[in-house]
């Protein structure tokens, strides 16, 4: 049987993994990023992740055929090179020459949300689809594209400015849909919110789980908070601006939806959908809009499957 | 030999031609479109122009291969309908089945922009490139994305909403690319500042041409118009923006630029390049951005070069 090594590489862990040919994590490892850290010392984690799920997955050597990379940034795919990556403060970093080196087996790097995509598409939320758009709502906006189970190599749209002079993103540009539907722009939507309203619903959750993420907002508008509505009603609607723009302009059959809001289900979707509907072509069939299934092992899976 | 023919759709003309192997035409013939009349009569044009195009170009018959059609709108390339196109008023027009039963020969539907598109890879200006993106700059904005000499169907970016909320658009959303970056955009934009000083280098154009076109801005800069300069400097900005957001989105080796407003030349381009590179992802090459060279023959060539 033939295994493959998965790798995703995260701002806050590195998780590696052994997979089987249908998608299958059969073990897997993590250890923390370490960002602030010097590339090469980051790469002998990467190295020790590998080794410890290889130890655990009680399989021969030799079954193991190649290792797949997925990373944040900007990537060479032909060449196995993250060119650069504003969050891990990598430049230059020759990863896939390294990795095969070390591991004596051929290795690729992908974009780390192209390697998520290809997952979900193998074996999650978009399993069977000719065509699937993957978009990672997380700290950023990852998008991946995948067409006949291949990576539409590069198709990064979380800098893609939606709202022309708005919002300073971590880019540079101003108005990218990462800095409006990312985790991190609902958060400051939900942040600004609660300084509007410190006795409110919301403020109360924040105070309870002494921090507020992704889904205070939508746990207020559970409990029936106005003014949560109104953060959740402005951001499905940037969220919904970005995504008609990538549905007119790639046609996807599915639409999945990952990232910690993601998480958030129907209570995401459903209004999202509707947005959504009512900005793509007229005529146009409303793609499937689904949560991605597979978590944070996507990017693991999809990585070993780039390889397979 | 052998040979293709190729059709265009235009908004105004119908164009068909007869087109060799390398991308060549033979022989052309064009017609007005009449988008008014039933998509029916529409067709017989068609016919009409395919025929003088064949009797013009003095092959023999059976060396005709398939023919190729270029069409706006939203197209179902694999049945080859156009589904919708709201400047021509077509809905559900079975074109593909219908013009191969006339013609006896295979037929296949493209989008416009992506037959130009091809058109400009395979013998303009994006000839060699292994990915290039073509965007039209005319009454709409029309985009065409091919790599190794495919076109990636159904890549359509001009109502991508770059400005959230922004202008309205031909399409019923705000903000689109295509209602700032279009020469119809442009033209607007010379309109009201021609409206705010009636007296000026912009006016005195406008009266002795009698009418605003897309030159109408670029010529009274040359002329030292301030205010024709700040009328292009914003028209560039949205450009740039838009353009960055593709480039960052799909990576293109060339960007070819074309429609009316491609005809300007280095007086559009070269402020256009420094403001893309500003805007697209640090360590990234800035593509070769330049004109489209094959002007209105390019959707012809590349709807042929279709079938090819």
């Amino acid at each position: 049987m033939a295994y493959y090594i998965g790798v995703d590489i995260g701002g806050t862990n590195l998780k590696a993994g052994v997979v089987d040919g249908s998608g299958k994590i059969i073990s897997e490892a993590s250890v923390p990023t370490g960002a602030d850290r010097p590339q090469d010392v980051v790469l002998q984690d990467i190295l020790g992740a590998v080794k410890t799920s290889i130890d655990g997955a009680n399989v021969d050597a030799k079954e193991i055929k190649a290792v797949g990379m997925g990373s944040p940034g900007m990537i060479d795919t032909a060449n196995g090179i993250v060119i650069y990556n504003n969050n891990l403060g990598w430049r230059d970093f020759h990863i896939g020459e390294k990795m095969s080196a070390a591991l004596g087996i051929p290795a690729r790097l992908e974009n780390d949300a192209d390697a998520a995509a290809l997952g979900e598409v193998v074996a999650g939320s978009a399993k069977g689809a000719k065509s699937a758009l993957i978009i990672t709502l997380g700290t950023g906006v990852g998008s991946g594209f995948v067409i006949n189970e291949k990576i539409f190599p590069g198709c990064e749209f979380g800098h893609m400015v939606i709202a022309y002079g708005g919002r300073e993103c971590t880019c540079g540009r101003h108005g990218c849909f990462e800095a409006y539907a990312s985790a991190t722009g609902l958060i400051n939507s939900t942040k600004e919110a609660i300084a509007r309203n410190p006795g409110g619903i919301m403020a109360d959750i924040a105070k309870k789980e002494n921090t507020v993420s992704g889904h205070t907002v939508f746990d207020a508008a559970d409990k029936g908070d106005e003014e949560a509505k109104r953060v959740i009603d402005e951001y499905t609607d940037y969220l919904a601006c970005g995504l008609a723009n990538l549905i007119n302009g790639l046609q996807p059959e599915v639409v999945s939806i990952g990232g910690g809001i993601g998480k958030q289900g129907e209570r995401l979707l459903a209004p999202l959908r509707v947005k959504v509907e009512r900005e793509i072509y007229k005529g146009m069939k409303l793609p499937k809009i689904v949560s991605c299934t597979l978590g944070y092992k996507a990017g693991l899976i999809g990585a070993a499957m780039s390889v397979r």
